[in-house]
Order: C-alpha cells, then structure tokens, then sequence
C-alpha cells in the first residue's frame, strides 16, 4: 500500500515518488485558532513545533488510531463474509489488483489484510510500458469474472484516463473512481456508491482530533480527479471550507496562508516553501511516506470493506427481489380494433427492462432482439429456497368449434392481477404453431385488450423453438430410413467397419455406442472383442419398415403430406415406404419439451424415445441410432422459456405447445417453475389447459402436475353464453358461417339446459379435489338475464365464484372481478389428488378416466388396441400414465353429441405411446395430426410494408 | 422558468414558492475585502446600502447582462441547429418538459427562447398528485423517443429521488440531475457531461464580476443535490473556498458571519435574519422572483444550448465513427486441438461490445443471446455518404472433394487484417446449412486457429434465417397442392365466393388480387362486375400438376425424400403427384436473400417467383397464389444479417447461404453492403465464393456484382499443394479414406504439372479485369520446395502476388504476408468488367462462359433446353444472367478430367429459372440436391454435458 497514494492520484512516475517523500506535518495552531475555543491538537500525529514546519525538517511520526478502530472494521468485515460464505460454501470473493511494473509492496499489505478478512487477491501485473488498451482490457475481462468483487487500479496517475477509470463495472469499483460513482458520492449516495478509501482515511485523521471541524477552512493542493471530488465533498460535508489550487497556480502563496489545514500531493520537483506556511497550520501530505503507518492499513481495511460489501450486495441480488413493476397504460378505444392493431398501438418495454422489474438477473437473460428473452434455467437454482406462489389453471367447458377464449381469459386475469390489484403474476403461454397462423385461425395472443405482444413476434418464429424441434425430429426420421437402407446393402462386417471405424489405427466405441452394447447385455469395450453374433447384435436395428411409428414434422398446414410414400429415387434402391408429416407441435420432442424438468432430464427422456420396433419385436429407441446427444445439441436452447409481456406490460413466458390432440396440451413445466419462483409466495401462476376441462385439465392434474409435483391451487373454468345455449340444443355452430339467431337474441331456457355441461366439467374439477371460479367470457350478445343465470347456475352447481369478465373490449379493468375471485378462492386450503394411480392396469386406467372425466358406462377395446397393451405391459411401460386423444367437442367420443352424454361405452380404436414424453394414448377415434389450407387462408391479408416494417392482416 | 429554480431544488411546494421571495442583494464591502485590493463591485446587480441589508427591505434590481452575451450563446445555438437541419432535414429536435400541476409561465420562456433557437417544445403535464411511478413512466417514454434530446423536470425537490434523476438516460439530462452527470461535471468532463444551467448562472453572475474570485469564501445555505454538488465544484474550481449549511445547521449563524458570498434557498418559514449578515455581503436567493430577471433567460437559453448540443452529439454519433477494436489475444497450441475445442478455450466478447467497437449504434442491433446479433439494414441510409471499403474476393482453384480452405483463408485474413496490421476489416461469410452438420461435413465455421466463435451458434440454428426459409419455401409448397387440389373440387361460383367472400355484407378484392387482375388485364375493382370469363380466369391458376416446379425444402440430410409421392391421403381425393424435398439452402428463396437489397426488393422478388405453369403454358408466380405478404413478414428476421466474431474478436457477418450446386454460392449483397460501409475508406471487406473460381467467382462477378453494383479490388485465389498434385496427375482424393503418398511426400513434378489449373483460374480473374492474389494454403506435409514452386509458377503466371498462409496453426498472424499482399495489390487501379452483356441471348451467354471461362470447344443444347430457352424468351426471361449448375471437380463437366481439359462441348443438359432470384440456370450433368447421411454419421460423436451445458464432438 505503500506508494498507492502517491502513485495513483499524482503525475508522478514510480521513482519519483520515492524521491519525494515528505511528513505529515501538524504545526499547532498559535495565534490563529482553528476550533472556536480551542487549540488545534490532533492526538493521532507527533506534534512539531512551529519552527521546523518545513518538509525538510519534519520529524517522523506515528499515528494513534482510536484503539481497536481498525481492528474493529477488520472484524466486523471478517465476520460479515464469513456469514456470507457459510449461506454461499462455493463462494471465493476476490479483490483484483491491476499494476503496471514490478511489484512495491502493496500487494503484501493487501494480502495480509485481505487474508484477515478471508479474501482472496488476484494480483494482475503488467508490463511498466502498457498501453491503456492492455489496462482497458484487463478491466474488461475482470469485469465479466465472477470470483471478482472489487479491481482496484494501482497505476500512476496517467493511466486513470477517463476510459481506464469507466471501464470498471461500477458494482467492482472499490476504488471509487469512474464517474458514477463519485456522481453517487458526491450526491451523498452511501448505498450504492463506492467513495475513495483514500480519502476516507483523510477524514479519518481530522475526525479523530476531537476538535470540531465546522468552519475550517482547508486547501487541496494538486490533487485532482476522483480524489479531489471525494475529498472536497466529504470535507465540506463535515462542514469545513475547501478551496482547490493547482502546483502551477500564481496564487498559491495567498490561497495557503490563512488557511487552517493543507492537504497536499507533491509532485516531482515540487514542496512547499516552508516560510508559506504560517504555524499552527496542518498539514497532509498524500505522498507521504510517513503517512503510511497509518494509511496504508486504513485504505487496505476500507478496500477490503469495499469488496465485502460488492460481495453482499452481490448476494442481495442473488436472492428473491420484489417487483418493481411498471405496468403500460391501456386506453381501450370501442368500437374495439382488430388484434393487430391494437398490438401495434401499444410500445411493449424494452424486454430487459421487463426482466429486471420482474427481479430477473441480467445474467439469467438472453435477448432476442428488444421484446422477446429467453431465460436460463439457472433461476431455479438461484431461487431454491423461494416458496412457490399460487398456481391457477385455466380450462374450459366444452367448446364450439370457434373457441370460447382460454387465452384471453388468462391474459386478462394477469392483467387485471398484475396492473390492477398490484398483485404479481406470469401468464404461462403455450407457442401456437406457425402453420395455422397462414390457414384460417391466424394468430393465438390472445385477442382485443387481452393479448401479448406485439403479436407477430408471438405468432410467428418466437426464439425458434419449433424450429429446433422440427430439426430434431427430422433429424430421427432421416435416421431411421438412412438406417434402414445401410443395414439392407452392407454385411455385418462393413457395417460394423463404417460404424467403429478405424481412426489413426485405433477403434474404439463411442460413448453412446457403449450405452446400446449395455442395453444388449454385452459387456465389452474393445471392439474387436465382439462375437459375429454380438457384431451383428450390435450394428443390426433390424427396423421393421412397417412398424416404424415415428413421423416426419413440418410447422406448415400440408395436407399433401398427410399421406405421402418416401424414398422414390434410384438411390434408395426400392426401399420405398408409406409413412407422414405431422404438424410439428404433434412431435413427441413438443410433448418432452413441455413436460421436462431440465437438461439432464431431457436429454434422457429424448434417448428413450421409441421410434419403433425391430422384426422380432424390440422397441428401438432415438438412443439405439446414436441421435441423442445431436438431438440434445438441438434443443438446448429450447428448453429456456421465452419472455414476453402483455397488452398491460405484465410479464408472460411462452413456452412448449403440445398438440393437444395426441398429447396433453399444456405449457411447459419448466415455464411454470421459473414463474411460481419469479411472483414470490403472495404471486399468481396462471397456466393454460387446451381444449375442454375433460380433457386439457385431466392431463393437466394426471399428466403434467405428477410429473412437476406442482399442486394447482383453484381452477378458473372458461364459460361463455355462446357455448352453454350450443350444449341446451341450440342449432350448430360452424366456423366461417354466421351465427344462428338463437345466439345472437336472448334465450335463457337454452342457457338453462346447456349448464349442464358446465356443472359437469365442475365435478370433473372436483374429483380432484380443487376449487372452481367460473369464468364468464362476455359477448356483447350477451344480456344482463344470460349472464346472471349462468354465474347463479354455476355457484349452485358447486363453483367457489362465477364472475363475467370483459378483459376482450376492456383490458385487465374488465377481469378485476375475476382476478378478486381468483385471489380469494387461491387462498382456501384444497384437497388435490389424482385420478388415478400409475400402478392400476392401462385398461383399469382408461376405464376410470372414461367413466368418472366423460360419463362412459365402460370401454370398449379393439384388437389392436389390447394387443397393443400387451406389448407395452410386456415391454415394461404399463406403470406410464395415459394421454386420451379424444375429440374435444363433446364428453363422449361423438362429437355431435352435446350438453352430459350418457349412456355410452367408450371405444379405443388404438393404443399408441410416447415413451420419451412418457406415456400412453389410447385413440378414440381417428386424430388429424396435420391442418390443411382452405380456400382463402389467412395469408391472402397479410402483408409488409417495406418501409414501415408494419404487419398488416394477422389477427 | 420564474419558478423553476425554486421549485426542482427546494422543499417548496408552489404556493410556498410565491409566499417567500426574497430578492438578491449584494452588500458592499466595507471592513472585510474579498478580493485583495478593491472593494467588491458587482456591476450587474443595484447595489444596496449596508444599512439595509434584510431580506425584507432589499431594493428590487436589474441584472444588467454583459450586452450581447445572452443573444450571443441563442444566436450560436441557432446557427449550429441551423446548420445540422440543413443537413438533416427530417429532424426536429425537442425539449421534453415534465410538469406536475398547472402551467405557470416557465413554458413560455422556455417556448420562447425555444422557438428563437428553432427547437421543439413538449410539455408534458401530469397532475399535482401524481407518483413517482407515473414520473418515471413518462421519463422512460421519452427516453425511447428520438425526437426529445432533451429531458427537463419542472417538478418539486420532494419528487427528484434518486430513481427518478437516473431514469433520464444521461444523453438527455440536459438538466444534469443523474448521478452519471454529475460525476462527470465534478471530474471535469465538459465534453459528455451537462453541468446544471441553474449553477451555470450562478457562475455567470459572480464572473460578471471584474473582481477576482479566487479566495473568496461561499456557503450554500439549503441548496441541495445535483445543484449544490455542481455549484460546489464550479465555484471552486474558479479558485472559491465553499462550505455548505442545511437550514436546521446550529452553527449557521457562525458559518455564515465572516463570509463574502452566500448562496441560498429559502424555504416555507425561514430566511435569514437580516442580523446575521455582515454589510458587504453577496447574497444570492435562489428562491427569488427578483433573480428571475437574470435567470430566467440564462437557464432557458442553457437548457437549449444543452438540446443542441446533445442532438450535435447524436448527429455525431450517427456518422462514421473509427474503429476502436479490442482483438481477442490467441495463443495457439501446438499441436493443434479440435475446433470445438479451441473455439471454446476463447471466451467471445460480448456482442454488444463488438458492435460498438466497430461503430454501430445500439438501436442498429438486435442481439440474439450474447454471441450473435441481427444488424438493421438502416445502417445503410445512416452511412449513405460513406465511402465504401476495398471489396476482397476469396476463390479458389479447382478442388479436391475435401475442400481447399476458401473459409479459413478468409478467417484469417482478417484475423490478420483486424488484429495484427490494425486495419478494419469484415469477413462476411454464407450460413451453413444444418443438415451436412450431422452429416458428414462437420461445422462451416473455419477451423483450427481460423474460426467464427462461438462455432456451435454458427453450426446451429444461428438466428434463425434458414429455419424462416424453410417455412416460407413450404409456404408455398402447401398453397400450390392445396389450390390444386380446391380448383379441382369447386366450381368456378363456389371458388369465387371463397376467393372473395362476402364480410358483413360487403365483398371486395384484397390488393394481392388486385394485383393478379392487373396482370390478367382486368381493370375492374368490384367483384360483382366480372364477367364469368374473367372469374374463370380470376379463381382458375389451371396449375399443370406436371409442370410445378416448386419444391418443398427441409434443413436435414434426408434423402429418402429425393423422390416423393405426395397426397395419398383420402382427404386429398386421389390428387397424388410425384415430387421432392431439397435442403433448405438449395431454396430459390435462399439466393433471393443473397441477392436482394432491402425488404421493398425481396418482398417483390419473392412475389416472382415462378412455381410453375399452368396448363396453356403460362408461368404462374408465387404473387397469384396471394402469398408475396405472408412470405415477406416471414423473411422479415432473416433478411438482416448475422454479426458474430472470429477467434481473435474481429467482426464477421454471417448471412445467406444459397446452394452454389444450382444458385450462385454467394453470401449475401446485404451484408457486404453493411460491411463496405462499416470498414470505412481504408479498410477491406472479405466475402466468400462456392467453389472453384470457375463457379463461384464467375457466379460473384457476372450476377452477384451486376446485382449490387459492387466492384471488386482485388481477389484472393486459394491453392494446395495437395489440389496442385492432383491436377498434374496425382492419383484420386476421396473422402474418408488415406492419402496417397504422392499427397505426403514431396513431388515436386507433380506440383509444377498442376499448377497448369491455378494459371487457369488465374486468367479467369484476369478476363473479369481484377488482379490476383495467390493464398497458398500451407499444410504440415507441405515441403518449402513444393511451396516456392508453386509462389513462383503463380506470379510467372500473372498473380500480382503469391503467398503462404498458415492461419489455421497460428491464426492472424500466420496470415500477416497474405494480409500486407492484399493490402498492397488492392491499392492499385484494375479494370473490373462483365464477361457478358444481359442483352446477349441466353444461348450466346452460356457458350461464353463455356468457351472463355470452362475453355470447352463449344456447347451442345438438349431438344429440352432448347425449348426450355425458346420459352423463357417469349415470356420476357431472356435478359436474365446465366447461374452454371456445373460440377466443381473439374473446369470441364466431367469431374474426373483434373487440370486443364480441353476439346470438350459443353452438354446443356436441361435449363430452369429462378425468376425471383434473377437467373437462369442450364443444368450441365446431374444436380443433386439432397445430401444423405452416412452409415456412422457424425452425430454418433456430438453430445451435449447436462451440466455444463458444454457441446462434445462438432468439428
């Protein structure tokens, strides 16, 4: 510590300051009295007597700290990071020290101090000759370190250029010299700010003469830059008068005559004459040698302080932060606009912006452009011991074919949680996939006031998550068939050479080659150790082409290829075969997405994948074709939900979009754990099933919630007039066609009978045990009568709440009855349990589903269907739990049949599986895995405007 | 303004303000001198007697401002808005004021002096009550609002918290309240900082003073925050000794006694007492109407010098700005490791970082996690007066099938470029497709020392541009089989009443088929008028399922879909067709995107494009399918380019990346565009070409730079020692297998007979008129015998110079020699021209570039080409440029014929058209256009760590 002073705030070289040492000099006050009452008498320094005031002459001296003072900080600092290090074990805060040249022995002062507080010191030493690019660089780089808590710059004075001083990240400037900081501190900023521990220890010395300073009138001499800022704000804030003079002004000899206390750097050749201090005057001289008995423990202590604080309040950040938010203003126009525009209307907030009121760390984000971030999965980690806040499900009655608006519901209810009853709250989102978006039913952001936006970037690309599953997926499929036609043209020999090749004369297996040799139950590492049996054991899949279940995915409406034969060219050698494209949200890899609990976890569940079965039998996995760890690399960045914001400037994570027909249909787990951490235990999850609550909502509670272990809290069923007059006998509806007049006119005896299927989907809810609010989705058709008998119906028929909401036309404004609701009901104590356990039979399983969720008498199982069962039980997969794939536009499997069917016995034409997602489904009925375009899709309005960059069409 | 001063700095509220004025009243000295030999005489205020030196009885007075001082900083302010208008005429700079309660007349000052200097005046008024929230709402919102550039709170003290002054973003705090600000003005920094006008004028009523300032003593009573920390620092660097007092000081009476100047703002109850000052003293009230006179100009006027300036200081930033690169320090090993393991032992710099070191703006990026960001192609307009950079071609000679390094010659010539001769260089590079990732290929990113980092973002999904190709190529795919497939089920009402369907009673065209009537010669706009011939015509593409050329594309090595059958399903009534998949990049959309200059020329290229004909033989366009839209908000993403960095933190555009088998093989005209400009005069943009020079860079010339109208300076011609033996006979190279010993050991005879290939590829350049630059790319087997041959033989042969380079073991600084060749050749002067006018027949352009480029006899039409031309000429496709679908093995057609065949007739197999993307392309020989995937393919080796999310085996 040593020369530190000198050296960084003097232009002085290294020598030179050697050469210049002067004392600190404190002459007592005779005929000029410092204090009003009082002569001036600093106890912690020698005193010299009024004649050998010169710099000269001065004897040394010791300082007198107040006993146990430094000692006192060294304790306090050292007990402070040892709490911090016991709640934090992998913890190691660093102090960096940038020096140019050979080391003096600063280093050793910081060390030792450093050591007794517990810190560890990265000491960077450059060359004496360094540009201010190698300084600037070393910051930059110290800046991004992790272990690093404070850098502190031991350069001459020269180097502190402006860019070297704000190179360093504020939060690490211990030293207190980039410009914010002396901004804060000057400004009075304790909190944040960093003040030079230099002249802090100034201070430090006038503060322990017991004389009071108010008044005084001191003088800087050649000091300059942060120093000086700092110096002179703490010296006045202690009430003292400052005056500042450069080594080169005229004025000087007049400037320090009167003057109570001097506090000087010298520089090369220059002191102050001695006859130009009158005695009794005090003086400090920062390139004092002599001052370092006392400052050099001082500024190493303070420094250390420094770093522990960064290091506290780097852990502060590190935990569970409360919102900040600040909800956009929404000033709905009526009539209401379409959804594009309104999109457009509204500025969404820089997303960082977004994330850090929502206590996101800048680290745990990753943008994507200004209004779309994904975020890492290390929050989970971060906020472990974080209570989960409460989770709410959104279902729906059983819907026409229009919809009846569960996504505007959810982004209403956080709009109104968040923005209106200052609640915090994340909507979990599922990503729509693209290809609807250009057939006819445009975008999935919601609608009205209550979207997400902007709405083109939900609706289209997003952060490539469906890309990066349609990769992978197709990556299996090339496999697969690339697998089969090497296997029917090459011997077991030249398959196995081309397998385990020869690579510098060395063969040797892969480690995912490894992992199918264990599942074959050879136990061999040395290839050339292998049996032919084994050999062909080993290279044969033995696919059988008519068994292969997995299909090719594209995220575009295709119905061309919903039937299609691949492998036509001469190059494939015949071995042509019938297979499909799926829309590419029906991949199993969609399903795994949105039911996986991490990296590890997926990449696993994306090895078992089965993608067929082999002619004698086996079922042969993703894993079995060597395609793991490429399908893993494809997905990595998929797995990180992404953030974006409402119409209101509330937060929304969409995330996964499994196609609900062959899959559950839910967002994603993951999405939904971030969230429950991120609103704090008092926040609100809300969570979109699709389809009806029979559907959507079993799996939710049976599938989604038994693989998360998350407990849903109330259940907000989606209700609208529309849907309830459809299940009383009201005449159908069609999408594209007009509505029948009984929807447009009153009719409450409609209404009445169709409550039915309301009451129904309650029950279903409470079978598992959680409370229902009812969610009356307003249409302007609606009349006061409608909408009150539904809300009276529902109560009666057992639902906790039942409120109309208006978020469509109104914004959050129009959902704060719900939202109320919804906080109420959340805060009742519930019973949730499953429907069923994983260890009944599949059929046992199905039964009760079909039975207890849909009103079946029994099932009814074909053929294939309980040879199917069979296989799975035989193959090991009987304990997965089951994924009906049943139409959504009636309880029963008829879609025609409204209102409660009874009376039925529910068929299960097939029985499939997704071994990778983990489990079962049975088809009831036929499934359309692919959408098609109709006559005029959607993408006849849409358009660019090259200039403005606008969207024009999607709604 | 008459209130501003008291209202931001003191705890005034409004009425308190009007209650408590006081005036400014200077005492004259008598018994106590401030400066040393005269008494203090301020000029500009009336002086008052000792005898009346109160508050309450102080006289009122008139400044008297230094004539034309005030006018002269409004007449500068003016001329420099002036003059920056002129040149930007578009721009109207504003200052935005937030005010809470009713308007008192600071608005008109500040309009007025406003309106005098040309700015633009905002007020924003928010009620007396508001929150602090609802503050830093607006302020944000004007933060985001380019017209403000100037942020001035007229709000109470109570209101400037902390959050509140540093919401401002510092370039607009023309007020100087940020901490950012004041940190600045304290450490002297006039050039970024703004200083407090109140304080300004301050200052400038004391230095109206003759009297000398130094030693003088001030003390700020009451004065507060940023005001008091700037005042503090202006005062004492004009040589003043400051103390500063709250109103609650005890000590104030004594503080205040023996000063010269007192600086105060009173508040609600308190003044000072008119005892406590000693005749002679200056006192200024903040708080006081009288000051006004003085004040309210000057800080009004200093306000808008502040808007100026900092609109001076973004029009500064919108230009040109130099380089401030900070390479990334690389220190190779020996030997060299893996790709994926050097590129992860360099840690990228953020790039955010990257971005501005080469002088883009923030609002010009959009970063897609840390490593890879999209770059607005408005940076075009931004830099329009910007001389473009030298345009550097790297080509290469005829290659072996493993390639001769054209990337990593590229990578490291401006690793060199960059790094090691501080010349600002861009490499900009083509996007490769991900399929061959997993193929057999490997990554595209370089190699060894020579990468684009981090490679696994550049192997993978990048930004997303290939996945947003593919959805927009297949886009299209499903609208042709769908309309078919509809026209083939409706009848010409029913297709019509679909095509323009009746909303809310009313049916019109959409402006796509507008457009399509146009093209039909059908002037009419209401869809009743049609007659049924012009419906028939209208609703009735007649697409000739046989001659749709459309293919549907996939981003994955599949090739079991090289040959299809499409539409087997039931649902597609027996309309089954045969058709194919090709990789992504092989889509016509791909070389759109490598072609165009901006969205307004993409969206109407993509409307263009032919998909195929109808059955009387009418191309049929992407545009009559009412797609064009849809296909531009697609592609909105994908048209900007990529910025990334090599392995020494130089910048790289990553963009495009079309098929150079059947495209041109070109990376983008967009991005070289953004690169020319970035790079500035003196530095060198490096773009890539497919293949060998007899392809890509004959593709580069004659299409790419008729395109973009870009002129090269020079090109660089990749050589190897193991291609050079190839071609003198040496025997074949192949994939996968050893090479022969001629290819280890010296052979020099070999080497001199195959530099017959390099001469060739030499002149080629020569015929376009660009000088040639010999990269010979060096590896470990290489004698330095077989090397100086083949220096020599090039630069006997014409090359302007021939070089060795070793970039990929020791990165830029084995590529140093090529870098100062380049440097040197590029200086000079070259005639660069085409090698065929557009106006030439299709027939006359290909046996041009047969003749003079692959050197065969003559060329020889297949019956189908020869229709295929007579079409293209009668539907006007005649002018287009010729894109060669040649093999690259050779300079002939038959890839076997090494070195430089000659007698050969050039077979023109068949010819196509892209007519979006702007060519013609005669197919010589077989195309393929699917890879397929190996026996062992290379995901065998690619994993992903769970944990450290760190990827395993990409090369």
């Amino acid at each position: 510590m040593r020369l530190s002073v000198a050296f960084r705030h003097a232009h002085l070289s290294h020598a030179s300051v050697r050469r210049s040492r002067a004392g600190v000099k404190v002459l007592n006050s005779e005929n000029r009295r410092i204090s009003d009452n009082s002569a001036v008498s600093y106890p912690w320094v020698r005193e010299a007597s009024s004649t050998s005031g010169t710099s000269e002459t001065v004897t040394s001296f010791k300082s007198h700290p107040r006993k146990n003072d430094g000692p006192d900080i060294v304790q306090r600092s050292r007990e402070e990071l040892k709490a911090i290090r016991e709640t934090n074990p992998g913890l190691k805060p660093t102090l960096a020290i940038i020096q140019a040249g050979e080391d003096d022995c600063l280093l050793e002062v910081n060390k030792k101090m450093a050591g007794k507080i517990g810190l560890n010191v990265m000491q960077i030493c450059l060359p004496r000759q360094c540009t201010e690019e190698e300084v600037i660089e070393e910051i930059l780089r110290l800046n991004e370190d992790s272990r690093v808590y404070g850098i502190f710059l031991h350069l001459p004075q020269s180097f502190l250029s402006k860019s070297v001083r704000n190179a360093i990240k504020p939060q690490k400037d211990v030293d207190g010299v980039s410009d914010l900081n002396v901004g804060r501190v000057v400004l009075g900023d304790q909190r944040d700010g960093f003040a030079s521990p230099v002249a802090g220890a100034v201070l430090e010395m006038l503060a322990r003469h017991d004389a009071p300073l108010i008044g005084k009138m001191a003088v800087l001499v050649g000091v300059e830059g942060p120093l000086k800022a700092t110096l002179q704000f703490l010296l006045q804030n202690n009430g003292m008068m400052v005056q500042t003079c450069q080594w080169s002004s005229k004025h000087m000899q007049k400037q320090i005559m009167d003057l109570d206390v001097v506090i000087l750097l010298e520089t090369d050749h220059k002191g102050l004459p001695p006859t130009w201090l009158r005695p009794g005057v005090a003086v400090i001289n920062l390139g004092s040698a002599l001052m370092e008995v006392f400052t050099e423990m001082f500024v190493a202590v303070v420094i250390c302080q420094h770093v522990v604080r960064s290091n506290r309040r780097w852990i502060q950040e590190q935990q569970y932060q409360p919102w900040r938010l600040r909800p956009l203003k929404l000033q709905p126009l009526s009539p209401v606009p379409s959804d594009i525009e309104i999109s457009r209307a509204q500025t969404p907030k820089p997303i960082s912006q977004l994330a850090q009121e929502v206590g996101l760390l800048p680290e745990e984000l990753e943008a994507y452009g200004n209004t779309k971030a994904k975020v890492h999965l290390s929050l989970l980690n971060r906020l472990q011991h974080q209570p989960n806040g409460k989770y709410v499900l959104v279902a729906g009655i059983t819907p026409t074919p229009l919809g009846e608006g569960k996504s505007t519901v959810t982004i209403g209810l956080v709009q109104a949680l968040s923005a209106h009853l200052k609640l915090n709250s994340f909507a979990c989102l599922r990503q729509p996939s693209q290809g609807p978006t250009f057939g006819v039913k445009g975008g999935a952001a919601g609608g009205g006031y209550a979207q997400v936006i902007p709405m083109e970037e939900f609706n289209l690309h997003l952060t490539g998550d469906i890309h990066a599953i349609t990769a992978a997926n197709n990556l299996v499929a090339a496999a697969i068939d690339a697998r089969i036609l090497h296997e029917a043209t090459q011997s077991d020999k030249a398959l196995y050479s081309r397998l385990v090749p020869s690579v510098n004369g060395v063969r040797c297996f892969s480690p995912i080659q490894m992992a199918r040799l264990q599942r074959l139950g050879i136990n061999k590492s040395d290839p050339s150790d292998l049996t032919p049996e084994e050999v062909r054991a080993f290279v044969r899949l033995d696919l059988d082409p008519e068994k292969v279940t997995w299909q090719r995915v594209i995220d575009t409406n295709d119905r061309f290829l919903r039937k299609i034969t691949v492998g036509q060219a001469n190059t494939e050698k015949g071995h042509a075969r019938q297979t499909q494209f799926d829309i590419a949200v029906a991949s199993e890899i969609m399903a795994i997405l949105a039911l996986t609990d991490g990296l590890a976890d997926m990449r696993a569940r994306l090895g078992r994948m089965v993608v067929g079965s082999s002619r004698n039998g086996q079922p042969i996995t993703a894993d079995d074709l060597g395609v793991t760890g490429a399908l893993a690399v494809l997905m990595k960045d998929a797995i990180k939900p992404t953030l974006m914001q409402t119409l209101e400037g509330t937060p929304v994570f969409v995330h996964a979009g499994p196609f609900a027909n062959i899959a559950h249909g839910n967002s994603s787990v993951l999405a939904d754990k971030l969230a429950l951490k991120l609103v704090g235990e008092e926040g609100f999850v809300v969570t979109e099933a699709g389809f009806g609550a029979d559907i959507g909502m079993e799996k939710f509670f049976n599938i989604k919630c038994r693989t998360s272990g998350l407990k849903p809290d109330v259940v907000v069923l989606v209700a609208t007039v529309r849907a309830l007059k459809m299940h009383g006998g009201g005449p159908n509806v069609t999408a594209g066609v007009p509505l029948p007049k009984e929807y447009i006119n009153e009719n409450l005896q409609l209404v009445t009978d169709g409550c039915s299927n309301l009451k129904k989907h309650i029950q279903i809810a409470h079978l598992f045990g959680v409370p229902v609010v009812v969610a009356l989705n307003a249409f302007k058709t609606d009349t006061q009568a409608e909408i009150d008998l539904v809300c009276r119906i529902a109560e009666a028929s057992g639902a906790s709440a039942a409120v109309q909401c208006h978020h469509w036309s109104r914004g959050g404004r129009g959902s704060v009855e719900l939202a109320q609701a919804v906080k109420e009901v959340a805060s009742q104590k519930n019973h949730f349990q499953f429907l069923y356990n994983l260890q009944d039979s599949i059929v046992e399983k199905i039964r009760t589903i079909a039975q207890k969720v849909y009103g079946a008498d029994d099932i009814e199982l074909s053929p294939e269907a309980q040879a199917k069962i069979d296989y799975y039980n035989q193959q090991g997969f009987g304990a997965l739990p089951i994924c009906m794939a049943k139409t959504h536009l009636s309880l029963s499997h008829m879609p025609e049949k409204k209102g409660v069917p009874t009376g039925f016995i529910l068929p299960i034409r097939d029985i499939r599986a997704s071994i990778g997602a983990g489990f079962i489904y049975p088809l009831v009925g036929t499934m359309s895995t692919m959408p098609g375009l109709p006559t005029r899709p959607c993408f006849y309005d849409i358009d660019l405007d090259p200039v403005t960059e606008e969207i024009k069409g999607l709604f």
